[in-house]
């Protein structure tokens, strides 16, 4: 199997372009012509009593679906790989969960990475059945073993500490696939925990940085031709102050010089492009920027709202898109990385 | 909506115990009439090639459900709580999610508290998705709200503080619902993040220690009737050494004397009733104990092996939940709470 770091890597060459897309589907955002054509479908009516209330689970869910894949039709040629946040799905139950595994196999048929985000994490056994789920095979009753939800990489919390992570690496190690650990949140409190100080016998560090060394030592086995890792970190892109941001994700990448640090809270969570310089090492690469509010629903915020209606929403997914690539580009090209110069 | 901490600890009061059965289904644990049951009902033979992969989902989770369901009617005269874990349903993609769903629903038709071990969390507006999903209501299509898996209580990821545990608390506050928050788990490398000691300007505290204090505060909010929170605290049962296990849950204890401690571990990770007294207040009450693979797969361990088939699975777990009852029930006696004396 190819390492999932190499895959991403040649994508982000390809494209040119460091950062994806999340999928964190809000019914509350969607243009009006995907609701009715979901009510249409499904043989509902707005809020009428005693419907079938499973068919209007199954109803909310397509929507999620065909928004999804509106989303990437229009993007894909831009952007590497596609985030779906796994709690958006988790609310509409089993239909729900069709609904992202639709998802990742349309991403995938793409020819792009599916990250599936879902912060997964338990005590071995347990971590073993989540690594086969959203990465692996699982058992069937037949006495075979199928691909599950299989995407390409997940999001992992390492609270747990490394003997819950183990499992999703030798599940990473057979199919060629990727996790992120999570070690900086873009949150506000993810101070509270992470950013904790460790005592003087711990090294003084703080909690996020055992993480990030944690992750470097796990990421060690899964190493690829291009010098990264399988084994990266989710590394938030807004926080207190650009100063501390700016200092966290420089101290994560000397902790880790071949993780590849995801990167969220690009636009909505107030981060930019010149925010992220930090988590990308001198030869330029080292970092995925997601975007999930102000790509998906672009057309509902400045500057694009004026210029596209609602049912132009995926062309204002694609300028927002574009102009996330140009900005975090753009942001390399000036911090003088020369992969990303013209 | 009554309290959710109120519900838990009259059911434990009615049932006289504080322990619940943990639902992890594994189907090479399942006994064979179950296997073949689900085979003859979706038309499927074992191993044979080209056979519809979707069918074979669904008869896998078919048997999951129909497994849980004979373990409930056999046990829910006994344990007042279930606590099914995540990872083994969604193994199974949408027809594992509609087994946990339907596994949720059967707890909760024999008036017992259905907690889901899913150890979620996320940013905000993330968190919140989780927090309907699992305990609230969620929007649907057609502009109404409907509730998704709700189950009564849900565990709950600390990692990226408390501004993510927030949208957690609301839920419960409306629908009557709980959590339990991750201090300390029961595997091996839990010390590599929880047990680290922190800088003298935190009180010198380790993690676990700081996550319960934040729980505490949380859990103000959920008080109910009887004095404990709708906030508690997962809190491993086995560890490094019964000392150290000991120490740890005193501190948690003293940390938080409201919180409900879930304690896993209990049978499979090698601990025992004497290991989980420290978990309880001087009242008797504060903890809860799980019990998963000794009690489900009770027929296939000893002492029950000799004594109990395959097709008495049930059976076995039924003594298996018998006897963690007395053993709990006992050590608590034995180290004198009067709640639980003769």
């Amino acid at each position: 199997m190819r390492n999932c770091a190499d895959r991403l890597l040649d994508l982000i060459d390809e494209l040119g372009n460091p950062s994806c897309g999340g999928l964190d589907p809000n019914i509350n955002n969607f243009p009006d012509f995907i609701v009715k054509e979901a009510l249409k479908k499904f043989d509902l009516e707005p809020r009428k009593p005693d419907q079938d209330i499973e068919k209007e689970f199954e109803a909310t869910a397509w929507a999620i679906e065909q928004f999804n894949k509106i989303i990437i039709d229009s993007t894909a040629d831009i952007l590497p790989a596609y985030k779906p946040q796994s709690a958006y799905y988790e609310q509409y139950k089993a239909p729900g969960m069709k609904a992202l595994e639709n998802t990742i196999r349309y991403i995938q048929s793409k020819g792009r990475i599916a990250i599936t985000d879902a912060k997964r994490n338990d005590i071995q056994e347990t971590a073993q059945a989540y690594a086969n789920a959203h990465l692996g095979m699982v058992p069937l009753i037949t006495g075979v073993y199928a691909p599950a939800f299989y995407a390409d990489m997940l999001t992992v919390n390492p609270y747990l500490g490394s003997d819950c992570i183990r499992p999703f690496i030798e599940v990473c190690k057979l199919y060629g696939k990727g996790i992120f650990l999570l070690a900086k949140t873009s949150n506000p409190s993810s101070q509270e925990v992470q950013d904790l100080e460790l005592a003087k016998k711990h090294g003084g560090r703080d909690v996020y940085e055992q993480v990030a060394l944690k992750a470097e030592i796990l990421g060690r086995e899964l190493i690829g031709n291009r010098g990264y890792s399988s084994v990266g970190m989710v590394v938030g892109a807004s926080g207190e102050t650009p100063e501390k941001l700016k200092e966290q994700a420089e101290t994560i990448r000397r902790l880790n010089a071949y993780g590849i640090n995801l990167v969220p809270g690009y636009g909505t969570q107030g981060g930019f492009g010149i925010d992220t310089v930090a988590n990308f090492n001198g030869d330029g690469y080292g970092a995925i920027v997601n975007n999930a509010r102000k790509f998906i629903y672009a057309y509902m915020s400045d500057p694009w709202k004026s210029k596209y209606k609602p049912e132009k929403f995926d062309k204002a997914a694609r300028q927002a898109a574009i102009e996330m690539r140009d900005d975090i580009v753009n942001a390399l090209r000036e911090a003088g990385f020369k992969r990303w110069s013209k």
